[in-house]
C-alpha cells in the first residue's frame, strides 16, 4: 500500500480493503470487525506492506490476520467419531499433515452409545455439558499438538469437523432432542464455515471452522466426508461404500447418482451390524488363521502384545477359519468331532478355545462362544441383506461394482476374503476391495486445505439421496436366507469352498 | 413452510432458509449461527408458519429474530456528541421516534475536548474504560426508555450511531491515537454495520448497527448524517450547511459535488469560532432585544427562570443589539457615551451590565466584558473567513448560495439576522437561513428506518472533498478584514445599518 498523507487520508482499514480488492479483482473483500484495531499498528509496523491470511468463501475474499505468522500458518482436521475423535495438526502452506492425534471422545462419560447422549441433552445443562466437554477436550488436544511445536494458536487460521448427525449437533450446541424422533429432523443440514471463536475453539478466533454437512439424522457429515475421500462421486462406474465403525452405513453410485441407507435403519435386526465390533488396543487380536496341519490357532495382536481379547476384523477371520476348517457348520454350530478337545462347555453353553491360558495375555484362556457366534452371524446377515436389497432398489448388481470401499473404525480392518467365506460381503474379485482407513478423518483433511474440496462436499449431500430401509417380510426373508454360512444360496457365493 | 415429514426431513434451518429464499426470490439468505439452537422450538410452536425480523444488507436478507414480537420492532437511533449524547427510540413498523432523551457524555469525566480524551485512551486500559462507560451509558438510558414503555432488548432490533470521528472511534473501541497525528488517518472510514452484541450494546444481539462513515478525523459521521438530513445532496442549486457545536463543520454544494472543511483547521485563530459558545440550561439567555426607548434589555431565558448566564445564541443577539444601538463601535469597542451608566468598570476592564443584580437569577449583575466581545469578534470573523474561503475555492460567490442550513447545538439556535448584523455570515435575504438543530440524530434517525438513506449516506462521504484549510498569508488578511463590523468592506453587508 501507499503510505497515508495530507493528500491521502484514506483510513487504515480502507486502505487495507482497498488493497485487498485491487490484489483480488471483482471478489468482494470482508475485514472482520475484531481486527481493525489491530490494523493501524501493524500497518506502521510494516510500513504498510504486509502479507494477509484471508480465506476465500462465497465469492468473498474474508482477512483471517494480517501479516503471516513467522512460523507459518495451520489448520485442523477433526474426525469427531462417537467413541473416538481424531485430530490432525497440518501445515496449510504444504498442505500435509504434521501430527496426528487420537482421544476418546469424552463425552463417553454421559454414555457410550449416542442415544444416552441425546437423552442426556434433553437434562438441563445438559446439552451444554456434552458440548463443554467436547471443546474442552480438542482444545487441550490442540493446546498439546501446538505447545509441542512452539506455535501458537492464533496460527491455526483454518478447522475442518466431520462427525455424524448427534456429534455435530453436540459441537455446535444445537438440541438433538429431534434426531431420534419421527420424522427424525437434524436442526441444521449445512453448518457451512463457523468462526473459531463462535464454537469456542481456541484457535485464530476468526479462522473458518467448517462443518461437513449431513443428509438427515443417520447420515451424517463423516460420511460425506467419507464419500468425498473415496472419490466414488467422480467414478463412472457404480462403486459401494460400506463405512462400519459405531454404526454401518452404505452408499452406492458414481458421478451420476448416490443412495445412501445406514445399517440403524435395522432396528428390528437385534444388534444391528457391529455387536461384534470391540474396541482396538493393544494386545487385541486382529488376525486369525488357522494351522491346519499343525492344528493350531496362529494370531495377530495390535502393539505385538500378548493377546487380551479380539476385535472385529479378528473375528471375523478366526469365524471364517472356524468355517473352512470344518469347525463350525452352515448354520454356524460347533462341529464338536471337527472341533476335538479345544471345545468345552460351561453351564450349557460351548466355546472354543483360541488361545490357551499359557499363550494368553490375561492369564486365562481366551475362548469364542456359541453365543458370540450367533452374533456375529446375525450381523453380517443384516450388512449383507442392506448390501442387496440396496442394490435391488436401485438396480445395480453386486457384480456390477467396479469397487467397494470398505471404512471406518471396524470396516476397514476387514480382511475381505474373511468377509466373503462367511458371505457377509458379496463374492466378487478380491482386488475390487479397497480399504480407506477412516474416510472421515481423510475427507475432513481434503475439505480443511480446499475450497474445492468444500463445494465437492456440498455438493454431494445435496446429490445424496437417502434410503429408509423398511424392514418388511421380504427384508426379513433374505435375512434369513443370509443367515448361512456364506448364504442359503450357495450359487451367490462359487469362490467359496465347500468345507 | 411445509411441516417435515418421513418423506421430506430436511433439517429446520435449511427448510428456514429455503422459505426465506422463496419469499425474497434472487436475494441470498443468512441465518446467523446464534439463532440456529433456537429455531426447532420456535417452528414447531408456531406448526412451521413464522413471520420474521429480517434485514436487508448488501443484497442478502439476514435473519434477526425468527417470530415477530408480539410488542412490535424498535430501533435506537444515536447523536454520539462530544458533550451530549441524543437517544431516540423509533417504533420502526409506524416509523416514528417515540421517545428521545439526551445526557452529558459519560466521558466527560475524563475531558470535556475531545483532545484530552484521545490522549487518555493512550493509557493502558484507557480505551476500554472511555468505550465502557459510553457503552454503559448507552446501555442503561435504552434500558430505561424500555422499561419506562415495558419493552425488551431483545424488541430492539436495530440501531444507528452518528458521531464525529474520534467518538465513533471511542465507541468501536478502536485507537484514536492517530487521529490527532499528522497526516491524521482514522482506524475506519466506513464501518457500515456491525452487530449489536460484537459492541456491547443491550439490544437484540444481532441487530445490526450502523455507524454513520467519516470523512476523516475532522469530518465525522455526524457531519455526514447533518448533509444526509439536510437534504443539500440533492438540490440543483448550490446550497450551504454550517454545523457550530463544540466544533465548527462547513459543507458547500449540491448534487454533484460537496466540499468540506472543518473549523478545527483555524488552530492559529485563538479559540477558533466557538469560544462563545456556553451550555445552554434553565435560566440562560438566549434571546436579547434592547429597547432603545426604554434604555433596557429585554432578555429571554431557556425555560424562562431568572437569568443566570448567556449562551452563544443569546451573545450574538446582545453583540449584535450593542452594535446596532451604537454601543460598541465598528471594532466592538464601547462607547462609553452611548452605553452611559451601564458600563463599569473594574480592575482596567470594561463591563457592560445586561441584567442588574435585582433581576438576575444568581443574585449578582449579568455583564459582559470588553475580552468577551474581542473573543466574539475574533470567532465571528473566523467563522466568515472560513466561509469566503471555501467559497472562493470552490468558486461559488456566497450570494449564489440557494440555502445556508444552521444546524448545531449551537448553530441552530444562532438568529441569522444578528449574526448578519455582526459580519460573521454572509448579508443574505434571511429566508435563505433555515435552521435544522440536531442534524446527527436527524440523520441517524433517516439512517435506522431506511437503507436506502445509509446507502445515500455512503454516497454522499465517497463525494466529499475535505479542504485542509491553509492558514496562509491570504486567509489572515481576509481574517483581519473580518475583524469590524460587520466588515471592513462595508459593502458586503449592504442590509446592515450605519449605526
Amino acid at each position: 500500500m501507499t503510505p497515508p498523507s495530507l493528500q491521502d487520508n484514506t483510513a487504515d482499514v480502507d486502505r487495507l480493503m482497498k488493497a485487498m480488492g485491487r490484489a483480488q479483482p471483482g471478489g468482494k473483500v470482508r475485514i472482520p470487525f475484531s481486527i481493525w484495531s489491530g490494523v493501524p499498528r501493524v500497518l506502521r509496523e510494516h510500513h504498510y506492506r504486509v502479507e494477509a491470511v484471508v480465506h476465500w468463501s462465497q465469492g468473498a475474499c474474508h482477512l483471517i490476520d494480517l501479516a503471516r505468522p513467522a512460523g507459518g500458518v495451520y489448520g485442523i482436521a477433526v474426525d469427531l467419531g462417537t467413541s473416538t475423535v481424531v485430530l490432525r495438526l497440518v501445515d496449510l502452506a504444504l498442505p500435509a499433515t504434521i501430527a496426528e492425534t487420537r482421544f476418546t471422545n469424552p463425552q463417553v462419560a454421559f454414555g457410550t452409545d449416542i442415544l444416552t447422549r441425546i437423552h442426556k441433552a434433553g437434562d438441563p445443562q445438559g446439552l451444554e455439558t456434552l458440548r463443554k466437554v467436547l471443546i474442552d477436550g480438542l482444545n487441550s488436544r490442540v493446546a498439546g499438538l501446538l505447545d509441542d511445536r512452539g506455535l501458537s494458536p492464533s496460527q491455526v487460521v483454518a478447522a475442518s469437523m466431520a462427525g455424524n448427525t448427534a456429534m455435530t449437533h453436540f459441537l455446535l450446541g444445537l438440541p438433538p432432542y429431534w434426531l431420534c424422533r419421527e420424522p427424525y429432523i437434524p436442526v441444521v443440514n449445512r453448518p457451512g464455515r463457523l468462526a473459531a471463536q463462535d464454537l469456542g475453539l481456541k484457535l485464530n478466533g476468526r479462522a473458518p471452522v467448517w462443518i461437513s454437512p449431513n443428509v438427515g439424522s443417520y447420515f451424517g457429515g463423516d460420511l460425506i466426508a467419507g464419500i468425498l475421500a473415496s472419490g466414488m462421486h467422480k467414478c463412472t462406474d457404480p462403486c459401494l461404500l460400506v463405512d462400519v465403525g459405531t454404526n454401518a452405513e452404505v452408499v452406492i453410485g458414481n458421478q451420476d447418482w448416490l443412495v445412501a441407507c445406514a445399517g440403524a435403519a435395522g432396528p428390528a435386526l437385534e444388534g444391528g451390524v457391529t455387536r461384534m465390533g470391540m474396541m482396538a488396543g493393544p494386545g487385541v487380536i486382529d488376525r486369525v488363521r488357522y494351522d491346519r496341519a499343525g492344528r493350531r490357532f496362529h494370531v495377530h495382536t495390535i502393539s505385538g502384545k500378548p493377546p487380551v481379547g479380539i476385535c472385529g476384523s479378528g473375528l471375523i477371520d478366526l469365524a471364517a477359519e472356524l468355517f473352512r476348517a470344518g469347525m463350525i457348520d452352515v448354520r454356524g454350530k460347533f462341529v464338536p468331532g471337527t472341533c476335538g478337545e479345544r471345545l468345552i462347555e460351561r453351564e450349557g453353553i460351548q466355546s472354543i478355545i483360541v488361545v490357551p491360558a499359557e499363550k494368553s495375555g490375561t492369564g486365562e484362556a481366551l475362548t469364542l462362544s456359541q453365543p458370540d457366534i450367533d452374533t456375529l452371524i446375525r450381523s453380517k446377515a443384516a450388512m449383507y441383506t442392506i448390501l442387496t436389497t440396496l442394490s435391488r432398489t436401485v438396480n445395480v448388481p453386486l457384480t456390477a461394482l467396479r469397487r467397494i470401499y470398505m471404512a471406518g473404525t471396524f470396516g476397514s480392518y476387514i480382511d475381505p476374503r474373511s468377509a466373503v467365506t462367511l458371505g457377509m460381503i458379496p463374492d466378487l474379485p478380491l482386488e475390487r476391495y479397497v480399504s480407506l482407513g477412516n474416510t472421515s478423518i481423510e475427507g475432513a483433511t481434503m475439505a480443511l486445505c480446499s475450497a474445492a474440496a468444500q463445494r465437492e462436499a456440498a455438493a454431494i449431500r445435496d446429490r445424496i439421496t437417502y434410503l429408509e430401509l423398511n424392514v418388511n417380510q421380504e427384508f426379513m426373508n433374505r435375512f434369513n436366507a443370509a443367515r448361512f454360512l456364506p448364504h442359503t444360496d450357495r450359487a451367490l457365493f462359487p469362490s467359496v469352498p465347500v468345507p
